[in-house]
Protein backbone atom coordinates (compact mmCIF):
# COMPACT_ATOMS: atom_id res chain seq x y z
CA UNK A 1 0.00 0.00 0.00
CA UNK A 2 3.34 2.35 1.17
CA UNK A 3 3.72 3.96 -2.84
CA UNK A 4 7.27 5.70 -2.55
CA UNK A 5 6.53 7.72 -5.79
CA UNK A 6 2.67 9.40 -3.78
CA UNK A 7 2.36 12.49 -2.31
CA UNK A 8 -0.88 12.97 -0.38
CA UNK A 9 -2.24 16.23 0.13
CA UNK A 10 -5.07 16.77 2.35
CA UNK A 11 -6.91 20.37 1.38
CA UNK A 12 -5.46 22.99 -0.42
CA UNK A 13 -3.61 26.26 -0.44
CA UNK A 14 -6.26 27.63 -2.55
CA UNK A 15 -9.00 26.79 0.60
CA UNK A 16 -7.05 28.60 2.78
CA UNK A 17 -6.55 31.91 1.27
CA UNK A 18 -10.01 33.33 2.11
CA UNK A 19 -9.56 31.62 5.38
CA UNK A 20 -11.19 27.86 4.54
CA UNK A 21 -8.68 26.94 8.30
CA UNK A 22 -11.22 24.69 10.12
CA UNK A 23 -9.44 21.36 10.72
CA UNK A 24 -11.14 18.77 8.96
CA UNK A 25 -8.94 15.84 9.44
CA UNK A 26 -7.43 14.12 12.55
CA UNK A 27 -3.75 13.88 11.96
CA UNK A 28 -4.02 10.02 12.81
CA UNK A 29 -5.42 9.61 9.08
CA UNK A 30 -3.05 11.73 7.92
CA UNK A 31 -0.53 9.30 8.84
CA UNK A 32 -1.97 6.74 7.35
CA UNK A 33 -0.97 8.50 4.08
CA UNK A 34 2.96 9.20 4.88
CA UNK A 35 5.85 9.24 7.78
CA UNK A 36 7.21 12.24 6.21
CA UNK A 37 5.57 15.98 5.77
CA UNK A 38 4.58 19.85 6.69
CA UNK A 39 1.23 21.34 7.20
CA UNK A 40 -1.00 23.40 9.50
CA UNK A 41 -3.35 23.10 12.39
CA UNK A 42 -6.42 23.45 12.94
CA UNK A 43 -7.25 27.71 12.86
CA UNK A 44 -3.92 28.15 11.17
CA UNK A 45 -2.55 26.61 14.27
CA UNK A 46 1.16 26.73 13.83
CA UNK A 47 3.96 25.35 11.44
CA UNK A 48 3.63 21.52 11.27
CA UNK A 49 6.98 19.09 10.92
CA UNK A 50 6.47 15.45 10.24
CA UNK A 51 9.78 13.60 10.73
CA UNK A 52 9.84 9.52 10.93
CA UNK A 53 6.20 9.31 11.81
CA UNK A 54 6.16 11.72 14.51
CA UNK A 55 4.36 14.95 13.88
CA UNK A 56 5.50 18.42 15.96
CA UNK A 57 3.74 21.68 15.65
CA UNK A 58 5.80 25.01 16.11
CA UNK A 59 3.00 27.29 17.46
CA UNK A 60 2.74 30.91 17.25
CA UNK A 61 4.77 31.57 19.85
CA UNK A 62 7.86 29.47 18.13
CA UNK A 63 7.49 26.96 20.69
CA UNK A 64 7.53 22.97 19.76
CA UNK A 65 5.13 20.63 20.99
CA UNK A 66 4.88 17.22 19.60
CA UNK A 67 1.27 16.38 18.54
CA UNK A 68 -1.30 13.78 19.93
CA UNK A 69 -3.13 11.56 17.21
CA UNK A 70 -6.48 13.49 17.67
CA UNK A 71 -4.86 16.87 16.52
CA UNK A 72 -7.03 17.69 13.35
CA UNK A 73 -5.38 19.81 10.44
CA UNK A 74 -7.31 21.55 7.30
CA UNK A 75 -3.59 21.31 5.18
CA UNK A 76 -1.45 18.79 4.80
CA UNK A 77 1.43 17.31 3.15
CA UNK A 78 2.77 13.98 3.40
CA UNK A 79 4.78 11.15 2.07
CA UNK A 80 6.59 7.87 2.68
CA UNK A 81 10.42 8.64 3.20
CA UNK A 82 12.73 6.95 0.59
CA UNK A 83 14.99 9.59 0.24
CA UNK A 84 17.94 9.28 -1.91
CA UNK A 85 20.94 11.11 -1.31
CA UNK A 86 21.74 14.67 -3.94
CA UNK A 87 24.69 16.37 -2.23
CA UNK A 88 26.83 17.40 0.58
CA UNK A 89 26.64 21.04 1.88
CA UNK A 90 30.58 21.57 2.70
CA UNK A 91 30.23 25.92 2.72
CA UNK A 92 27.79 28.58 3.16
CA UNK A 93 24.21 28.22 1.34
CA UNK A 94 21.58 30.40 1.71
CA UNK A 95 18.10 29.11 1.10
CA UNK A 96 17.48 30.59 -2.24
CA UNK A 97 20.51 29.52 -3.94
CA UNK A 98 20.12 25.77 -2.22
CA UNK A 99 16.49 26.01 -4.02
CA UNK A 100 18.22 27.02 -7.11
CA UNK A 101 20.93 23.91 -7.36
CA UNK A 102 18.93 21.25 -6.13
CA UNK A 103 16.22 22.35 -9.41
CA UNK A 104 19.40 22.75 -11.77
CA UNK A 105 20.63 19.58 -10.66
CA UNK A 106 17.84 17.56 -10.39
CA UNK A 107 15.92 18.45 -13.84
CA UNK A 108 12.19 17.71 -12.32
CA UNK A 109 10.79 20.97 -12.71
CA UNK A 110 7.67 19.28 -14.08
CA UNK A 111 7.05 16.44 -11.03
CA UNK A 112 6.92 16.70 -7.01
CA UNK A 113 9.31 16.16 -5.36
CA UNK A 114 10.16 16.07 -1.86
CA UNK A 115 13.47 17.41 -0.30
CA UNK A 116 15.26 16.92 3.23
CA UNK A 117 18.05 18.73 4.27
CA UNK A 118 19.75 18.16 7.28
CA UNK A 119 22.92 19.77 8.97
CA UNK A 120 24.22 22.57 10.34
CA UNK A 121 23.27 25.84 9.93
CA UNK A 122 24.66 29.36 10.57
CA UNK A 123 21.13 31.12 10.52
CA UNK A 124 17.45 30.27 10.23
CA UNK A 125 14.84 32.48 10.13
CA UNK A 126 11.28 31.10 10.09
CA UNK A 127 7.79 32.46 11.58
CA UNK A 128 4.67 30.92 12.52
CA UNK A 129 0.93 32.48 13.55
CA UNK A 130 -1.05 32.18 16.56
CA UNK A 131 -4.27 30.06 16.22
CA UNK A 132 -7.22 32.13 14.33
CA UNK A 133 -10.60 31.99 15.81
CA UNK A 134 -13.82 32.27 13.87
CA UNK A 135 -14.42 34.09 11.65
CA UNK A 136 -11.54 33.40 10.01
CA UNK A 137 -9.09 36.26 8.61
CA UNK A 138 -7.91 35.87 4.86
CA UNK A 139 -4.45 34.00 4.89
CA UNK A 140 -2.52 37.48 3.98
CA UNK A 141 -3.92 39.04 7.04
CA UNK A 142 -2.37 35.99 9.09
CA UNK A 143 0.69 36.55 7.11
CA UNK A 144 0.52 40.62 8.44
CA UNK A 145 -0.20 39.09 12.15
CA UNK A 146 2.80 36.13 11.99
CA UNK A 147 5.35 36.04 14.62
CA UNK A 148 8.85 35.81 13.19
CA UNK A 149 11.46 33.82 14.60
CA UNK A 150 15.27 33.85 14.32
CA UNK A 151 18.22 31.49 15.39
CA UNK A 152 22.07 31.12 14.98
CA UNK A 153 24.37 28.29 15.02
CA UNK A 154 21.69 25.45 15.25
CA UNK A 155 21.43 21.81 13.85
CA UNK A 156 17.91 21.04 12.43
CA UNK A 157 16.21 19.64 9.43
CA UNK A 158 14.63 21.23 6.24
CA UNK A 159 11.66 19.76 5.03
CA UNK A 160 9.59 20.21 2.16
CA UNK A 161 8.11 19.74 -1.24
CA UNK A 162 8.77 21.11 -4.96
CA UNK A 163 5.77 21.41 -6.72
CA UNK A 164 5.41 21.96 -10.69
CA UNK A 165 3.70 25.89 -11.17
CA UNK A 166 0.71 24.16 -12.84
CA UNK A 167 -0.29 23.17 -9.57
CA UNK A 168 0.16 26.77 -7.96
CA UNK A 169 -2.76 27.43 -6.07
CA UNK A 170 -3.99 23.28 -5.11
CA UNK A 171 0.30 23.48 -3.51
CA UNK A 172 2.57 26.17 -3.47
CA UNK A 173 4.50 26.28 -7.47
CA UNK A 174 7.70 25.70 -6.23
CA UNK A 175 9.70 24.96 -2.99
CA UNK A 176 7.45 24.88 0.37
CA UNK A 177 9.80 23.94 2.94
CA UNK A 178 9.52 23.83 6.99
CA UNK A 179 12.42 23.47 9.19
CA UNK A 180 12.91 21.78 12.81
CA UNK A 181 15.85 22.38 15.22
CA UNK A 182 17.01 18.75 16.43
CA UNK A 183 16.75 20.14 19.97
CA UNK A 184 13.10 21.41 18.85
CA UNK A 185 14.79 25.12 19.96
CA UNK A 186 13.09 26.60 16.92
CA UNK A 187 10.79 25.77 13.80
CA UNK A 188 8.31 26.54 11.45
CA UNK A 189 7.58 27.86 7.59
CA UNK A 190 11.12 28.66 6.68
CA UNK A 191 11.69 32.31 5.28
CA UNK A 192 15.51 32.24 4.95
CA UNK A 193 18.50 30.31 6.01
CA UNK A 194 22.58 29.73 5.72
CA UNK A 195 23.61 26.30 6.26
CA UNK A 196 26.79 25.06 6.30
CA UNK A 197 27.34 21.66 6.64
CA UNK A 198 25.20 18.72 6.13
CA UNK A 199 23.41 16.77 3.52
CA UNK A 200 20.57 17.37 1.10
CA UNK A 201 18.14 14.50 -0.01
CA UNK A 202 15.76 14.24 -2.46
CA UNK A 203 12.59 11.76 -3.16
CA UNK A 204 10.79 12.17 -6.72
CA UNK A 205 6.99 12.22 -6.06
CA UNK A 206 4.98 11.58 -9.80
CA UNK A 207 1.81 10.77 -8.38
CA UNK A 208 -0.11 13.78 -6.23
CA UNK A 209 -2.92 12.11 -3.97
CA UNK A 210 -5.08 15.36 -3.61
CA UNK A 211 -7.94 14.99 -0.92
CA UNK A 212 -11.00 17.92 -0.74
CA UNK A 213 -12.62 18.06 2.39
CA UNK A 214 -15.92 17.48 0.77
CA UNK A 215 -17.80 17.18 4.24
CA UNK A 216 -16.88 20.45 5.37
CA UNK A 217 -19.30 23.23 4.10
CA UNK A 218 -17.82 26.04 4.15
CA UNK A 219 -15.20 24.76 1.66
CA UNK A 220 -18.01 23.00 -0.21
CA UNK A 221 -20.17 26.46 -0.08
CA UNK A 222 -17.07 28.99 -1.05
CA UNK A 223 -17.03 30.53 -3.97
CA UNK A 224 -13.49 30.98 -5.23
CA UNK A 225 -13.96 32.82 -8.02
CA UNK A 226 -13.13 36.28 -6.55
CA UNK A 227 -10.05 34.99 -4.52
CA UNK A 228 -6.57 36.13 -6.01
CA UNK A 229 -5.20 32.46 -5.14
CA UNK A 230 -1.61 32.80 -6.73
CA UNK A 231 -1.49 36.20 -5.71
CA UNK A 232 -2.35 35.31 -2.02
CA UNK A 233 0.18 32.70 -2.30
CA UNK A 234 3.01 34.14 -3.65
CA UNK A 235 2.14 37.17 -0.81
CA UNK A 236 1.81 34.47 2.37
CA UNK A 237 3.72 31.56 1.58
CA UNK B 1 -8.52 -1.02 -3.34
CA UNK B 2 -11.84 0.26 -5.51
CA UNK B 3 -12.34 3.72 -4.02
CA UNK B 4 -15.66 5.26 -5.26
CA UNK B 5 -14.35 8.33 -4.34
CA UNK B 6 -11.24 9.03 -6.27
CA UNK B 7 -10.75 10.18 -10.10
CA UNK B 8 -6.85 9.05 -11.58
CA UNK B 9 -5.80 11.28 -14.32
CA UNK B 10 -2.62 9.83 -16.52
CA UNK B 11 -0.82 13.03 -17.64
CA UNK B 12 -2.33 16.42 -17.99
CA UNK B 13 -4.08 18.60 -20.03
CA UNK B 14 -1.32 21.25 -19.88
CA UNK B 15 1.17 18.17 -21.11
CA UNK B 16 -1.14 18.55 -24.76
CA UNK B 17 -0.89 22.16 -25.31
CA UNK B 18 2.74 22.41 -26.15
CA UNK B 19 2.39 18.75 -27.63
CA UNK B 20 3.53 16.53 -25.20
CA UNK B 21 0.93 13.35 -27.41
CA UNK B 22 3.41 10.53 -27.27
CA UNK B 23 1.84 7.86 -25.31
CA UNK B 24 3.60 6.34 -22.35
CA UNK B 25 0.79 3.75 -20.90
CA UNK B 26 -0.81 0.87 -21.83
CA UNK B 27 -4.64 1.03 -21.68
CA UNK B 28 -4.73 -1.86 -19.14
CA UNK B 29 -2.65 -0.46 -16.89
CA UNK B 30 -5.46 2.82 -16.36
CA UNK B 31 -8.28 0.44 -16.44
CA UNK B 32 -6.57 -0.59 -13.41
CA UNK B 33 -7.53 2.48 -11.54
CA UNK B 34 -11.39 2.63 -13.06
CA UNK B 35 -13.91 0.91 -15.54
CA UNK B 36 -15.29 4.38 -16.64
CA UNK B 37 -13.52 7.68 -18.37
CA UNK B 38 -12.31 9.44 -21.11
CA UNK B 39 -9.14 10.38 -22.86
CA UNK B 40 -7.02 10.25 -26.01
CA UNK B 41 -4.60 8.20 -27.82
CA UNK B 42 -0.65 8.11 -28.50
CA UNK B 43 -0.23 11.40 -31.09
CA UNK B 44 -3.75 12.56 -29.99
CA UNK B 45 -4.33 9.39 -32.00
CA UNK B 46 -8.21 9.89 -31.85
CA UNK B 47 -11.28 10.82 -28.53
CA UNK B 48 -11.70 7.93 -26.02
CA UNK B 49 -14.66 6.77 -24.04
CA UNK B 50 -14.29 4.09 -21.52
CA UNK B 51 -17.82 2.54 -20.43
CA UNK B 52 -18.44 -0.64 -17.79
CA UNK B 53 -14.06 -1.56 -18.55
CA UNK B 54 -14.54 -1.52 -22.17
CA UNK B 55 -12.82 1.00 -24.27
CA UNK B 56 -13.65 2.97 -27.43
CA UNK B 57 -11.79 4.91 -30.08
CA UNK B 58 -13.79 7.58 -31.64
CA UNK B 59 -10.78 8.33 -34.93
CA UNK B 60 -10.34 11.06 -36.50
CA UNK B 61 -12.60 10.09 -39.19
CA UNK B 62 -15.44 9.68 -36.96
CA UNK B 63 -15.38 5.51 -36.92
CA UNK B 64 -15.51 3.82 -33.67
CA UNK B 65 -13.04 1.11 -32.61
CA UNK B 66 -12.90 -1.33 -29.51
CA UNK B 67 -9.22 -0.87 -28.49
CA UNK B 68 -6.62 -3.65 -27.30
CA UNK B 69 -5.16 -3.68 -24.04
CA UNK B 70 -1.86 -2.50 -25.49
CA UNK B 71 -3.49 0.64 -26.86
CA UNK B 72 -1.08 3.25 -25.71
CA UNK B 73 -2.65 6.79 -23.93
CA UNK B 74 -0.75 10.57 -23.03
CA UNK B 75 -3.96 11.07 -21.25
CA UNK B 76 -6.73 9.37 -19.46
CA UNK B 77 -9.27 10.30 -16.57
CA UNK B 78 -10.94 7.44 -15.01
CA UNK B 79 -12.69 6.25 -12.26
CA UNK B 80 -14.52 3.38 -10.81
CA UNK B 81 -18.72 3.43 -11.29
CA UNK B 82 -20.59 4.22 -8.76
CA UNK B 83 -23.52 6.77 -9.79
CA UNK B 84 -26.36 8.43 -8.24
CA UNK B 85 -29.25 9.41 -10.28
CA UNK B 86 -29.50 13.25 -10.29
CA UNK B 87 -32.36 13.57 -12.87
CA UNK B 88 -34.42 12.89 -15.64
CA UNK B 89 -34.58 14.88 -19.11
CA UNK B 90 -38.23 14.74 -20.02
CA UNK B 91 -38.12 18.09 -22.90
CA UNK B 92 -35.29 19.75 -25.11
CA UNK B 93 -32.33 20.47 -23.18
CA UNK B 94 -29.11 22.14 -24.96
CA UNK B 95 -25.25 20.98 -23.47
CA UNK B 96 -24.64 24.15 -22.20
CA UNK B 97 -27.84 24.27 -20.43
CA UNK B 98 -27.31 20.57 -18.99
CA UNK B 99 -23.98 21.61 -17.42
CA UNK B 100 -25.65 25.10 -15.81
CA UNK B 101 -28.39 22.65 -14.17
CA UNK B 102 -26.06 19.58 -13.02
CA UNK B 103 -23.57 22.66 -11.28
CA UNK B 104 -26.60 24.71 -9.66
CA UNK B 105 -28.44 21.61 -8.61
CA UNK B 106 -25.33 19.88 -6.91
CA UNK B 107 -23.08 22.84 -5.18
CA UNK B 108 -19.94 20.30 -5.92
CA UNK B 109 -18.10 23.45 -7.59
CA UNK B 110 -14.71 23.13 -5.14
CA UNK B 111 -14.67 19.33 -5.78
CA UNK B 112 -13.88 16.98 -8.84
CA UNK B 113 -17.00 15.45 -10.25
CA UNK B 114 -18.45 12.61 -13.14
CA UNK B 115 -20.95 13.10 -15.26
CA UNK B 116 -22.94 10.31 -17.22
CA UNK B 117 -26.10 10.98 -19.23
CA UNK B 118 -27.92 8.45 -21.50
CA UNK B 119 -30.77 8.33 -23.29
CA UNK B 120 -32.34 10.59 -27.03
CA UNK B 121 -30.37 12.90 -28.63
CA UNK B 122 -32.44 15.28 -30.85
CA UNK B 123 -28.82 16.07 -32.47
CA UNK B 124 -24.96 15.34 -31.65
CA UNK B 125 -22.25 17.65 -32.45
CA UNK B 126 -18.92 16.09 -31.73
CA UNK B 127 -14.97 16.39 -32.86
CA UNK B 128 -12.20 14.14 -33.12
CA UNK B 129 -8.96 14.10 -34.46
CA UNK B 130 -6.13 12.38 -36.82
CA UNK B 131 -3.25 10.43 -35.04
CA UNK B 132 -0.11 13.54 -35.51
CA UNK B 133 3.26 12.52 -35.92
CA UNK B 134 6.25 13.66 -34.61
CA UNK B 135 7.72 16.31 -33.97
CA UNK B 136 3.63 16.96 -32.68
CA UNK B 137 1.86 20.23 -33.37
CA UNK B 138 0.79 22.17 -30.36
CA UNK B 139 -2.57 21.50 -29.20
CA UNK B 140 -3.90 24.54 -30.52
CA UNK B 141 -2.82 23.51 -33.88
CA UNK B 142 -4.62 19.96 -33.77
CA UNK B 143 -7.77 21.83 -33.25
CA UNK B 144 -7.46 23.72 -36.38
CA UNK B 145 -7.05 20.30 -38.16
CA UNK B 146 -9.78 18.29 -36.55
CA UNK B 147 -12.80 16.92 -37.83
CA UNK B 148 -16.21 17.59 -36.49
CA UNK B 149 -19.06 14.80 -36.95
CA UNK B 150 -22.97 15.60 -36.24
CA UNK B 151 -26.21 13.16 -35.89
CA UNK B 152 -29.04 13.53 -35.38
CA UNK B 153 -31.99 11.49 -33.34
CA UNK B 154 -29.27 9.02 -31.48
CA UNK B 155 -29.11 7.19 -28.31
CA UNK B 156 -25.97 7.64 -26.36
CA UNK B 157 -24.15 8.12 -23.50
CA UNK B 158 -22.30 11.19 -22.85
CA UNK B 159 -19.73 10.51 -19.56
CA UNK B 160 -17.07 13.03 -18.10
CA UNK B 161 -15.75 14.58 -15.38
CA UNK B 162 -16.02 18.39 -13.64
CA UNK B 163 -13.21 19.91 -12.13
CA UNK B 164 -12.86 22.46 -9.78
CA UNK B 165 -11.23 25.85 -11.14
CA UNK B 166 -8.04 25.45 -9.51
CA UNK B 167 -6.82 22.47 -11.84
CA UNK B 168 -7.31 24.01 -14.73
CA UNK B 169 -4.30 23.20 -16.34
CA UNK B 170 -3.46 20.01 -14.79
CA UNK B 171 -7.39 18.95 -16.15
CA UNK B 172 -10.09 20.86 -17.71
CA UNK B 173 -11.57 23.55 -15.52
CA UNK B 174 -15.41 22.58 -15.50
CA UNK B 175 -17.08 20.40 -17.62
CA UNK B 176 -15.15 17.76 -20.16
CA UNK B 177 -17.94 15.54 -21.73
CA UNK B 178 -17.36 12.93 -25.07
CA UNK B 179 -20.10 11.34 -26.02
CA UNK B 180 -20.56 7.77 -27.50
CA UNK B 181 -23.86 6.32 -29.30
CA UNK B 182 -25.42 3.02 -28.54
CA UNK B 183 -24.85 1.50 -31.58
CA UNK B 184 -21.61 3.08 -32.01
CA UNK B 185 -22.02 4.98 -35.03
CA UNK B 186 -20.68 8.04 -33.89
CA UNK B 187 -19.30 10.18 -30.64
CA UNK B 188 -16.11 11.82 -29.89
CA UNK B 189 -15.40 15.07 -27.67
CA UNK B 190 -18.24 16.44 -27.21
CA UNK B 191 -18.75 20.37 -28.58
CA UNK B 192 -22.64 20.19 -28.17
CA UNK B 193 -26.18 18.41 -28.07
CA UNK B 194 -29.44 18.38 -27.64
CA UNK B 195 -30.71 15.61 -25.32
CA UNK B 196 -34.86 15.07 -25.43
CA UNK B 197 -35.00 12.21 -22.83
CA UNK B 198 -33.17 10.13 -20.81
CA UNK B 199 -31.23 10.13 -17.29
CA UNK B 200 -28.57 12.00 -15.54
CA UNK B 201 -26.29 10.60 -13.32
CA UNK B 202 -23.32 12.42 -10.93
CA UNK B 203 -20.43 11.06 -9.03
CA UNK B 204 -18.83 12.77 -6.47
CA UNK B 205 -15.04 12.97 -6.55
CA UNK B 206 -13.49 14.37 -3.84
CA UNK B 207 -9.34 12.62 -4.35
CA UNK B 208 -7.63 13.44 -7.67
CA UNK B 209 -4.80 10.77 -8.13
CA UNK B 210 -2.53 12.57 -10.69
CA UNK B 211 -0.47 10.57 -12.24
CA UNK B 212 2.58 11.96 -13.88
CA UNK B 213 5.08 10.43 -17.04
CA UNK B 214 7.93 10.95 -15.25
CA UNK B 215 9.99 8.44 -17.88
CA UNK B 216 9.24 9.98 -20.78
CA UNK B 217 12.22 12.57 -21.22
CA UNK B 218 10.27 15.11 -23.06
CA UNK B 219 7.76 15.34 -20.70
CA UNK B 220 10.72 15.89 -17.69
CA UNK B 221 12.49 18.01 -19.83
CA UNK B 222 9.98 20.55 -21.27
CA UNK B 223 9.79 24.09 -19.97
CA UNK B 224 6.35 24.84 -19.16
CA UNK B 225 7.02 28.31 -18.12
CA UNK B 226 5.88 30.00 -21.98
CA UNK B 227 3.23 28.12 -22.58
CA UNK B 228 -0.30 29.88 -22.63
CA UNK B 229 -1.47 26.88 -20.74
CA UNK B 230 -5.30 28.32 -19.63
CA UNK B 231 -5.75 30.28 -23.02
CA UNK B 232 -5.02 26.63 -25.46
CA UNK B 233 -7.66 24.72 -22.76
CA UNK B 234 -10.00 27.31 -23.32
CA UNK B 235 -9.71 27.56 -27.06
CA UNK B 236 -9.24 23.66 -28.00
CA UNK B 237 -11.11 22.22 -25.17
Amino acid sequence: MNNANSLYQYGTLAMLVPGLFEGTLPLKELLKHGDTGIGTGDGLDGELVILNGVAYQINGDGKVNELDDDFMVPFGDVHFASFEHLANVHALVKMEDLEEKVSSKLDWNNVFYAVKAHGTFKSVKTRSVHKQDKPYPTLVECAHKQNEFEAEDVEGTVIGYFSPQIFNGAAVGGFHLHFLADDKSVGGHLLDFEMVSGDIKVQKLDELVQKLPSSNDDFMKHDFSNDDIAGAIGEAE
